[in-house]
């Protein structure tokens, strides 16, 4: 494809991905395809000689589009938002021109200190505490990683590496036999915390570093939020069991519910156990890899006190999410990023070079689990300064509005519907109400379960569910860009609609 | 942005890229910038009100592209390639448009089906045996991840955890204390082994899982390969110590010379340890990060045996280095698909689905360590039918010949350089020929140090460097689309000259 091909290939793509948006409402949200259509479609092979434009074009309407589910459809109310705009589009296509590996400084410095400028920018807008700034007191920073789940594993990683550094004994000489006998036996004892409405990444993160992990249950009448006394007892039980906890992840804005931990009781938990600061305390990852986002607005960063995250030691939130940045861009915050080269760094000699040692420049490489990079940073550059501070708070006002707004409509048909948690960060969560005094737990499971399956046949809106204490819910969410209040009366319609006829039976 | 400011936004940027590789060749291929450059260019805050396209796009040419290191330059010979190529830049079009997580097949069967139909195809022109196909006897099967680090670490993980259902004790009831006691015991033990050659992220995939890690030396005189030797005396020195080894990465075209490990020696050594397939054996990944592109060529297939990895259990390789897709495009192997489902999958209630629940669908989030996934295989797709398997082996078969002629110019020149290894898979690493009978290695080095530094100061070419056995030596790679002959010999012009200088002093 030489540079006219091209041209006129990216102009016909431009004006598909224009239509694609346009044409996106009419389209069901869900695709219908049947697990294998695609291999149906296709031959078993590489072509031999190169096709033309034209020609793959043509099956990206014909073979993929059937195939995809449409996460920008304004009907999209499932999981959580998983987001794209126009300038972040842009973004990925200089990005996907000025490929390089960018693991260190000089393999591209605007890759480095772009990331490192909006990350600040970033910090700034969510009102982050300055430790988490690349300026800030404590030689802390952001890094993009690519998700939430890299997010949280980086974290454990330095956080095991840290608790190591700090409670075995010094006088074991570094690369000896005896210091990595003592250091093996310390991992057999150490513990990951989290709680039972922590996002799965945090238990998959434990499992992939092999090592203990340990979930406080969380309770309906604390609003599902982690608590200073759930998180002593735990503490304490481990030390009963000869654990040692070394890391927790609070978050805030639960996947199931959008509940916040509760930061202030959990610092109180921690500095009883070991005191912010002194060797062996507990490393506390933040996890906001949704809600994160609503810190844009000042009302939500007074709402959760967000300042208290400055006892804690990463933050993480995802602008792919609810921030208007096409996936992938996951936002990791921490306060100190020697905790991350330490345990990260590993050096080859085809990859030394004078910035580097020289010390001045940050190499990206030792803050992440890969050792390459994409030029993420442009695009959420491109978002931030499309949109501004107040195009994004607007955004995000709006959607939590809907939210509200939705769950007042079910409010008003208690008939139907029972809330049970939210609206949080424009999630709500709830079931069919009971058709009787003394109905059953598993009889208004499979009712609730009845009216999710058949709203979701009709293709025109997508909710998911979850279980909460042997409850079957249903979550609404009203995050995505393209949703307007229409459509969230055309969701409550709907959801009306079905109710009716499943209570009906 | 509305969709008519975008289309225009696209338009132009479409043709800055264009430009953009037009105006390459004129460019220096290593940035000129000094750190922090950057901040001083750019606002500490984001800004309030939204900005228009035109002032953005300014900015990237006023501040970006003086930071970019050009990887696609003709004059790019440093590491490997990091490729872009027109098709491929379509493809990150469409997919940043069609963003979603798409963590499980409903999330968009397409996504996860494409990838599964490409890595096929990918897999039977790279000759792979037919035990690393989805359609395969033994369950296997490819997926996409971020990169080789990833890929390592992936296939560690999944090793670790077949060693230890093989080896701990099955009477231990899953879930107990004692099981938990006897793997934490276990793990303690085992040890990761690579060669002294191997890529930095084998040991960093370790140092993230923290266990164990020993690199076998290579020798010049294996030609820096893995042999039967080298494998069976250091499998026989970690029982001395009472260890166990579970996992061996072995090398297709090293960092540093391009070697390739001792593939049918590998094997010998282990089936003396445990034989394949008896529980505990050692979990072989073949990291072929770079020259694994080269396997298109039915020449290459033949001289590397790669029908031999049929053997091993895992093989990676990235298209975004030799083989024209951009970064991010890892492509990664298993002989057998439960090995990574066993270790990764994590049940959240919020993720089930009938698709899922039925067992007839991918869910690629079981096969990696992160949960959400671009839409990868669009890219990959596009430039296999851009291309064709024909026109991938021209691209390869040209760039291995100019390694070649660029070798045979440095011979030709023998008072001038000495080659140490290559050329290999289009790689060459050579040092300054000794000024006289007796020259020290310091001497040397000190004069090689000196030409490297000297020609990359020049800005037309970048080439990189390596330490072999206490010799500092340079590295030329002759990789990269849009590097022609004429470019080669401009290369070797340079050298020459500014080798001259050097030798004269």
């Amino acid at each position: 494809m030489d540079a006219a091909e091209f041209k006129e290939a990216a102009t016909t793509t431009i004006d598909e991905i224009i239509a694609y948006f346009e044409t996106l409402p009419a389209r069901d949200v869900v695709s219908r395809v049947e697990p294998g259509y695609l291999r149906k479609l296709l031959p078993s092979t590489a072509p031999d000689e190169g096709e033309s434009w034209p020609a793959i074009q043509r099956d990206v309407e014909a073979a993929i589009l059937p195939g995809i589910t449409h996460w920008s459809h304004p009907g999209f109310h499932a999981f959580f938002p998983c987001a794209t705009s126009y300038p972040s589009i842009l973004g990925e296509l200089y990005s996907a021109a000025l490929s390089g590996a960018c693991f260190n400084w000089v393999c591209s410095p605007a890759v480095t200190e772009l990331e490192t400028v909006v990350l600040d920018w970033l910090a700034r807008m969510l009102a982050l505490p300055p430790c988490f700034l690349s300026t800030g007191p404590t030689r802390g920073g952001g890094v993009i990683q690519g998700s939430a789940s890299e997010a949280v594993l980086t974290a454990m990683v330095a956080a095991r590496d840290k608790y190591l550094r700090e409670t075995v004994p010094a006088d074991l000489l570094e690369g000896s036999d005896a210091r990595e006998e003592a250091v093996m036996l310390k991992r057999s004892r150490m513990v990951a915390l989290a709680t039972t409405l922590t996002h799965s990444s945090a238990k998959k993160a434990a499992l992939i570093l092999g090592c203990r992990f340990r979930a406080v249950r969380v309770r309906e009448e604390d609003g599902y939020a982690l608590t200073r006394e759930g998180l002593a007892a735990a503490l304490t039980e481990c030390r009963a069991q000869g654990l040692e906890p070394f890391f927790l992840t609070v978050t805030l804005g639960t996947t199931d519910v959008c509940s916040v931990d509760d930061f202030a009781g959990v610092a109180e938990a921690l500095d009883e156990h070991v005191p912010a600061g002194q060797p062996g305390e507990v490393w506390v990852h933040v996890d906001a890899a949704y809600a994160g986002a609503a810190l844009v607005c000042p009302e939500v960063q007074e709402a959760t006190r967000i300042g208290l995250i400055g006892r804690f030691h990463s933050f993480d939130m995802n602008m792919h999410k609810w921030l208007l940045v096409n996936f992938d861009a996951s936002c990791f915050f921490v306060r100190d990023r020697e905790w991350l080269v330490q345990a990260l760094s590993v050096n080859q000699a085809v990859y030394d070079n004078k910035a580097s040692d020289g010390g001045l420049v940050t190499d990206y490489r030792e803050w992440q689990i890969p050792l390459g990079r994409r030029f993420r940073s442009l695009k959420i550059w491109f978002v931030l300064r499309s949109y501004g501070v107040k195009g994004l708070q607007e955004y995000i006002r709006r959607t939590i509005k809907m939210g509200e707004d939705f769950a007042e409509a079910l409010r008003a048909r208690s008939d139907l519907f029972d809330i049970i948690t939210g609206p949080s960060f424009a999630l709500t969560v709830f079931r069919l109400a009971a058709k009787s005094e003394g109905a059953s737990l598993e009889e208004r499971n499979a009712l609730t379960k009845k009216l999710y399956d058949a709203v979701n046949a009709m293709g025109k809106i997508w909710v998911t569910s979850t279980e909460l204490d042997g409850r079957f819910a249903i979550r609404l969410m009203t995050g995505v860009r393209t949703t307007q209040k229409e459509h969230v009366d055309a969701a409550v319609k709907i959801l009306v609609e079905v109710a009716e006829e499943v209570m009906r039976g």
